[in-house]
């Protein structure tokens, strides 16, 4: 006999769990079938996707341990606290990390329990369809089990691209998942890509110790932020000791016992070659279809390998939605999350809608990095006349006393209408300023609302403020 | 002869140099007179006010090295590094944040500088005035010269309220301006008055290992803050070992060379005596109305000594203006800011509003307290009925990360409407977190606003949108 649910959820990852909660709390009998190898004590699969297992998550637990031991071995001594020379146990950082995943990934099974979603032990694939047209429903198989389902959310999310020929042993070649996990301070790490988890994990491990150096093929570092804030990041992280490379093309990494060695050819077309004791490989991500059996049902995949979806995450077959990593877009835990939670509302006759044009961006180096909006070279592009307002953290009174002044925010906004088109921040806790930007933005607000609306002395939030001051060339502290 | 100006502002504090700025950038001529004891190199006396150097800014310093040692302290080992024991030089701790006051202080002569005000050194008061209703100037005693004005703003703000009978020499017996000057940890340190300086100052000793104990004249704690906050804060600060005596009534004061001797009454009718090597006193403050002559003038004062304004900061007196801590209203820098901005727009003839509903406060304890808008006890007692959204940050994986998870949001919005009417946050970066609620509030944004905006993954501001879904009964992470 096979189960039957309103919907069936293929992936327990941000877009899949949130979806699932979201559309069983407006009245479906939801089930979400999960299959990743990261078993808690019953054999269950753990909820939370690549993000909470093996990504966004544990890296804010190791970026947070190894952000305070380089406070303590080069920032304590100018503030009066005495400490000598501080020692890093990386099995106990890397097991506080692994304590806050086990806690949340079996908080989202409270979640489910709360919210009544069925958990289902298995990974998904679709077998067919019955009924006819209006009435489709969906057959996939979860395990040994058939399951029935109206509606399918396919929210498989995605994995590392490894390079050619080098295989991930996640010990000497490390992708995401092992880069987690490196049992100690190497003493040379090379990264091959510089993009948001290359530049993280090269942090954590600069940070305790190691020589970094990341090798990015592109020639531009950081192309898709700012052209300010990526100039500023590379200048920052040159300063901290990342070396970071650009316009390289990798050529032959042989991998041995004791580390790696990686031929490459630099942007003045100079063979080169890079000598570490590990290596992690951050190339981007591949969306995960494979096994999904997409093509028994015709379910269509676009030519990047993602499945083809429409502003709404609905794909070629009725009834069968689509959302996360899995789909277009960037692969950004919480633009899964406002899919999911798209696609239940929609699912439920409510206009569910997702505003791709302010979903923040957010990279967790030291300062931290996060824009909303278009970018400086964006608009150009699109022949938008634009204002900027630029203030640096240099004059904020809580920058200095939290003894982290550097970067600065940037607005841009439209020089006819004043509208805010796209603001972004480095500096210490960017991640948590961009959220009134991202709300400013939602209500179409123009830079000149910002610099009426009061900030708290003293905050960081103040540059935000002084940076929408700037737009009418109107600063108050610059 | 007479120095002219069109605008003289007396005060330069952030109420006062912010409007001394904008009235500048506007068109006007502008001086800004002050006569503060804290000199520079030159013999001038230092911009910024009581903020700068003496409040926000040095105290935030000072609270960023202390949060750091007790880290170091107690926190660290569980995260894998080791430091040994952490020793505090405080007057190294004290120079740094030495540093960072003639810093900003300097960096406000060169916005005056920048902006074209003119900068007089000296206390200002009213002399007389001059010329016909409608064209009235007003005459001031700078230092030794007169100084001539069409406009005059008193930004004179505040100084500590001392106890009678009790002489604040800073050096056992302290204001706002000893507590920051304390020259090694104190073993037992009793504060007088648990609100916001008395937290800030306590928190900072405590945490160098002093033992702090408050003694609070009102019965309730926190008494300004939402019921649940002032409830969750009263139990954090306990459990961090600040003893906090609420109800009291302070009797004998004997001080002496080595330290203070306190009776008091409990809220029992206990006599009770705590003995201390210092004692901060932080029961108030007091606007600076004295020496500016304003009988001269006639400019009307309060029944509790403040410059009486309008919603406008206009005076009983034509073209005489009244900003900050010296009128009505919270004494936060921010405010007066805003105020400042607001006078001087008025005077260039535009639309100058503050909005006074939206007015942030802060609170830098660890964890922080932040909040804008009324508190559950405020709606209840205006017949208000609402909705309420809490969620703990203990879910977060963020806060998770960072090792400290305690605390909530709390948002509060209208039953009927759904307009949000206040949000109260206690726990981790609360100061910077509060940023997007004053937004969303002078938006109008309804709890379902917040609640449909993209909030970055992983982040601390993930628990104010599971607030606004809470409101709606439907949060997705709790």
């Amino acid at each position: 006999m096979s189960k039957q649910f309103d919907v069936l959820v293929v992936g327990g990852g941000p877009g899949g769990y949130i979806a699932a909660i979201r559309a069983a709390q407006l009245g479906f009998s939801v089930a979400c079938c999960e299959s990743n190898p990261y078993a808690d004590a019953k054999g269950e699969p753990r909820l939370g996707g690549t993000c909470l297992n093996v990504g966004c998550i544990p890296s804010k637990a190791l970026l947070h341990t190894s952000h305070l031991f380089e406070e303590a071995a080069h920032g304590f001594a100018a503030q009066g606290i005495g400490v000598g020379t501080p020692t890093i146990d990386v099995a106990k950082m890397v097991g506080r990390k692994d304590g806050i995943v086990k806690q949340l990934t079996t908080g989202i099974k409270g979640l489910f329990k709360k919210n009544k979603v069925t958990l289902l032990n298995g990974h998904g694939a679709f077998v067919g369809r019955k009924g006819g047209a209006g009435s489709e429903v969906w057959q996939l198989k979860v395990g040994d089990a058939v399951v029935e389902a109206k509606q399918v959310i396919v929210a498989t999310g995605s994995r590392a691209r490894h390079l050619p020929g080098v295989p991930v042993d996640n010990e000497i070649v490390c992708d995401n998942i092992g880069a987690l996990d490196i049992a100690s301070v190497p003493k040379k790490l090379a990264v091959i890509g510089a993009g948001v988890i290359g530049l993280e994990m090269g942090s954590v491990w600069r940070r305790l110790g190691a020589e970094v150096t990341l090798l990015e093929a592109l020639p531009e570092f950081l192309s898709l932020a700012d052209v300010d804030v990526a100039r500023e990041a590379a200048k920052l992280f040159a300063k901290q000791g990342l070396q970071i490379v650009t316009g390289i093309e990798i050529g032959d990494v042989k991998v041995s016992q004791k580390g790696v060695s990686i031929d490459y050819t630099d942007q003045d077309g100079q063979e080169q070659k890079l000598d570490a004791d590990r290596l992690i490989v951050s190339i981007g991500r591949i969306p995960n279809t494979e096994g999904l059996d997409a093509d028994k049902v015709g379910l269509k995949l676009t030519e990047r390998g993602q499945i083809e979806v429409d502003a709404h995450c609905r794909t070629n077959l009725p009834g069968v939605w689509a959302v996360g990593d899995v789909v277009a877009g960037p692969m950004l835990a919480h633009k899964a999350m406002e899919e999911g939670v798209m696609v239940a509302e929609i699912m439920a006759g409510q206009a569910g809608h997702c505003n791709f044009d302010t979903i923040p961006w957010v990279i967790y180096t030291s300062p931290e990095i996060a824009w909303v909006g278009r970018t400086e070279q964006q608009l150009k592009a699109d022949g938008v006349a634009f204002k900027v307002g630029k203030i640096p953290f240099a004059a904020n009174g809580r920058a200095l006393g939290m003894g982290d002044a550097s970067g600065f925010v940037k607005m841009l906004a439209c020089a006819t209408s004043d509208r805010i088109l796209g603001v972004h921040i480095i500096g210490a806790n960017a991640s948590e300023l961009i959220s009134e930007a991202v709300v400013a933005m939602e209500f179409g607000a123009a830079a000149e609302d910002l610099a009426r609306i009061c900030h708290a002395h003293p905050t960081l939030s103040e540059v935000v403020h002084e940076a929408a001051l700037a737009c009418d060339k109107r600063p108050l502290h610059f």
